[in-house]
């Protein structure tokens, strides 16, 4: 049977199983959502850091550009993260840390924001007003009215989930497919039932457990990059792969410049996990400030990331790789075995992914 | 082409892509290496634990009952560890932490030993007198003269890799294939150019990566207990798998049915690395000892696995798992789902690997 057919490829109608990692904090793009779905893929775009409005926005503009199916994804709130707020003395020892690194970019030290995140009220009315074809979520389970509102708008719900476990919690939950999210994957770890410092377990093991404990298409995400790790990921248990760092890298997507050559560059086969940038653990090219301020003390999600995205502007501004989050996966090696070093375009990419898992498919057989 | 016929099995005249892990420390067993050895896969026996003598004695036994191909495993000395010795205060400090485990489990406390583990040297002329079709090696890469030494005796070499740097100084030195070990893996962490903890990267990204490295055939580790894995293995680029979690918990294996029923119950979902067994990073289910001893201070290896060592066969024989090593690598809980908790045996275990690669590689093609 044709690797490019599943139950999950079926049901939303795409014609190839592959979606596009939705990154948050500015890192989508319409164009690559576009792109992808376009291209027969699942586009995705990352909306957490957005309010309501901002939401409505994208929605309509990926809408404008293609009738095809695709995906918003949030954040769901974590340990009190939503209601998060401080008094001065609190917000000064948070900001203490990260003062030098303000000094050194020039930038004016901030005061306590309102919030230091878009409400989640506002966040999921807007998703649900919008209705992609699928509603993608990580760090936890939307309450009960608002998965019976998905299923009555008729948007599929896609789960993250880190361990066997968290995927039975979204199976129980009426989620209707889990992303098995793999120890490789670049960006956040999406833990939310233990630390996820405890739960740092690899595609090849998960992935498998996964399809064996829900009764779920089960998306296999950390640690492709190319059609081999398609082909595998598939032969695991999977019914379709999401792929982060490989569509980061196209020239489609909102990173900048710096960010893209240093995925496609030797920087990237040093990556590490870090509760520097953001409060919450995640996969990045190891710089200064992930070894400077990574030890902590920091301040918790979502304070830290609000702190540090205070500096992100004037860091990409005076193009400061050692002080900027690079969101990276372990598999981004393989996106420059050209040698190339061109950054490509998701059309491209996607067609590239076609032909090596075909390649991978047609290499073994049964005895 | 069956998925059965690689260069690797082809160089080795083996049925099957299935190298059995290389267990030290008294796990390994003339059983088990027999047992895989005979049931077409490659069986092997870890001797860095014996000295000369007792290297001779387990290659003699394992040829006296096949005549297939069968691998010996060692540690290559490592920053200093084959020449390690300590004045008394030193011991003394070392021996410290673990004083209350001795206390608790009524063993005497130990005095210094002549040598932490056994000369190298001596291993080394023993496995190369022993003539196995296949000496592997890790921590490391032999001498040029060792290598020499083993072309002539038509000895196929075998080193272990966890990075595509380590893989490509392996290549330099003309071995012969790579172990190629994501971070999934039960057991030691294999890793000489970097620390450990620096380079866990997980088999989905490592494989294709080592593949891309080395005009060497790869051997998949880390992550793989059933077919599915073989199967996303050999599509990732590998050549064959090493499996050792799956062989570890076979009834022929030279671990205690303490260990083995935890391998194949709910404890081997919580695995996690330590350093605390014996002073480099392992994998095992996560324990009381690892809890208490992991965060140090650790006496340097190989001082801090002979001091652990002390406490093993009282640990043993009170059923204490709470302080044994319980080695285990993360796909371990792909063993037990048919449920059964029955032990299984290694010729049953490797028809049951051969099924289900065959479903699995059935399952796709290309389109």
């Amino acid at each position: 049977m044709s690797w490019t057919e599943t139950d999950f490829t079926r049901r939303l109608g795409l014609r190839l199983p592959i979606v596009q990692g939705p990154f948050g904090g500015g890192l989508s793009a319409v164009d690559l959502a576009v792109a992808v779905s376009e291209g027969g893929g699942l586009g995705s775009f990352g909306v957490h850091h957005l309010d309501g409005a901002g939401i409505r926005e994208i929605a309509s503009a990926i809408r404008a550009r293609t009738a095809r199916p695709f995906n918003l994804n949030l954040w769901i709130p974590f340990r009190g993260s939503d209601e998060l707020s401080a008094d001065t003395a609190t917000f000064d020892a948070w900001l203490a840390p990260l003062r030098g690194f303000f000094d050194e970019l020039g930038v004016a030290l901030p005061t306590p924001p309102e919030r230091y995140a878009p409400a989640y009220a506002e966040q999921i009315d807007a998703v649900l007003d919008a209705r992609p074809a699928v509603f993608s979520f990580v760090y936890g389970i939307p309450s009960a009215e608002v998965l019976a509102r998905c299923r009555e708008l008729d948007i599929v719900t896609l789960g993250a989930a880190t361990t066997p476990a968290e995927a039975r919690a979204l199976a129980a939950a009426g989620v209707d497919a889990v992303v098995a999210t793999g120890m490789e994957a670049g960006g956040h770890r999406v833990s939310f039932l233990r630390d996820a410092e405890q739960v740092l377990t690899g595609g090849l093991a998960l992935v498998p457990q996964v399809a064996d404990a829900v009764d779920l298409p089960v998306v296999a995400a950390g640690g492709i990059a190319d059609g081999r790790g398609i082909a595998a990921a598939l032969t695991l248990g999977a019914q379709a792969v999401q792929i982060g760092t490989g569509f980061l890298a196209c020239r489609e997507s909102g990173t900048h410049d710096a960010h893209r050559m240093a995925l496609l560059g030797p920087a990237a086969e040093d990556t590490g996990l870090t509760r520097a940038f953001s409060g919450r653990l995640a996969r990045g090219i190891r710089n200064r400030f992930m070894h400077e301020i990574g030890a902590g003390p920091l301040a918790p999600y979502p304070a830290q990331g609000w702190l540090s995205g205070r500096l992100r502007a004037a860091a990409i501004a005076q193009e400061r790789t050692d002080l900027m989050s690079l969101w990276c996966g372990q598999a981004a090696p393989l996106l420059g075995r050209s040698g190339s070093g061109a950054i490509p375009a998701a059309a491209g990419y996607l067609q590239r992914l076609v032909a090596e898992t075909d390649r991978a498919f047609a290499r073994h057989g049964p005895r």
